[in-house]
């Protein structure tokens, strides 16, 4: 029940192409998001600089406001930094809103190898956001974060390791909350799609060959430090590996088989 | 033999922190970018857009001048992307030298789990250009990076499709020439690292389990279209999956083995 919450259209986050591609709903937009093992984030480093800076991030959707909200529901952007980088330089000292930023994510699914080069494709899942940045300053609302993020690497993992930070090491964290504008997100995925001048040449489909190589992401075999009193890997990281593990090929084998819209 | 060839260090590329993990040697650089099957690409929309935009796309270091220049030497770095996008819109209409962009590569090798959240990390490369980008509007040139571009997909796949590209398809697509004015990389690899005050407690070390999870993109079993003439999956698509598997498995294990500097 209950409607879907979408992002406003802009001229900044409107797809031009494959529209029937692009997404400007929250849930699937906050799940790639999500689902990131790295986010890169851009921002300008000043007047005197012509070029965009992108810093590589780990970062998560979250709601300390409403800790209950769902994914498809407002969230705030919570990115993980050090103290004196430039980008929470530039964040600390920003006036009015905020820092300008725009966060990417983009996950292959698939290479999609079509007749010709020119219809090539890839299966993909990718979301950006615009949004202002602040330094998070509340100490509870940092460490709940803090938490976030850890957990977001690997589920349960906060409560598994020494906490809570000590003062060096919240002084020396910082945390960017990112109130989002607006976002899109973009999926493709499905098989082949070549034009019927080809598709149509028996000469082309009888030496070309075409389908989708699925991509996944895989976690290996744990490799134990040999420095710590536990020998054998703890159940949270047994767990996490074996589910990541069956959804990233189940999610990147199951995109081939859908069949894509305009199809 | 010959010397290192490196890029100029500049504010906007400069390590703030763990410098001893920076590069900036073109050769890392120009592979962390060439084995990223996307790089994000920003730039500025306007004068009326505060955000700045980031796009996914495809690309690949090369030169066309001098065909046989290797990795660590100077290349340009050239994306693919359509003809009525934005950035191609920009590209197209800037003046002087070109629309600035910053390009990013990030590969992540491995999970590091230490002790505390706060020295947990990612064995990664990453890599970010800056420079000056361009419309390529030499047919000839084009046509090279098309197929530079599409055999970094999979390797030789140009030569097994359907080329060259017809007028429609040139026309359709563009390809941007970036002149690389500065860049950097940075590479963790290596074990789990834990200041004293945890690693010397016998209460912390008895209960939390330290190690790293070693992760690598996986392609998996083709899925044939169905629609064409070859039944059997060719050797460039096999080799292709096989290579691959092997060295990104490769990678994230022996990234584990390092011993980090610092140590």
């Amino acid at each position: 029940m209950g409607r879907t919450l979408a992002y406003p259209k802009r001229v900044s986050n409107t797809a031009n192409r494959y529209k029937h591609r692009a997404t400007y709903d929250l849930g699937p937009i906050h799940s790639i998001i999500n689902n990131s093992q790295v986010l890169h984030v851009s921002f300008n480093p000043g007047p005197d600089d012509p070029f965009p800076a992108i810093l590589p991030m780990i970062g998560q959707m979250g709601s300390y406001e409403f800790p209950s909200a769902g994914i498809d529901e407002p969230l705030d952007c919570y990115l993980h930094g050090y103290v004196s980088s430039r980008i929470m330089n530039l964040a600390r000292s920003s006036e009015s809103e905020g820092l300008p930023i725009c966060v990417a994510a983009t996950k292959v699914d698939g290479l999609v190898l079509s007749l010709t080069p020119n219809s090539h494709s890839y299966n993909y899942r990718s979301a950006i956001l615009h949004g202002y940045a602040n330094l998070v300053t509340d100490e509870e609302e940092k460490v709940w974060a803090m938490k976030l993020i850890t957990n977001s690497v690997v589920a349960d993992r906060w409560d598994n390791t020494r906490v809570p930070p000590d003062r060096a090491e919240m002084q020396s964290t910082v945390i960017l909350k990112v109130k989002v504008v607006d976002g899109s997100g973009k999926i493709r995925d499905g098989g082949v799609s070549d034009e019927r001048k080809d598709s149509g040449s028996e000469e082309i489909t009888s030496r070309v060959w075409t389908g989708v190589i699925p991509v996944w992401e895989t976690f290996g075999q744990p490799v134990p430090s040999g420095e710590g009193k536990m020998d054998e890997v703890p159940e949270h990281v047994a767990a996490f590996i074996a589910s990541k593990n069956a959804r990233n090929r189940a999610e990147a084998e199951s995109a081939v088989k859908v069949t894509p819209p305009g199809k």
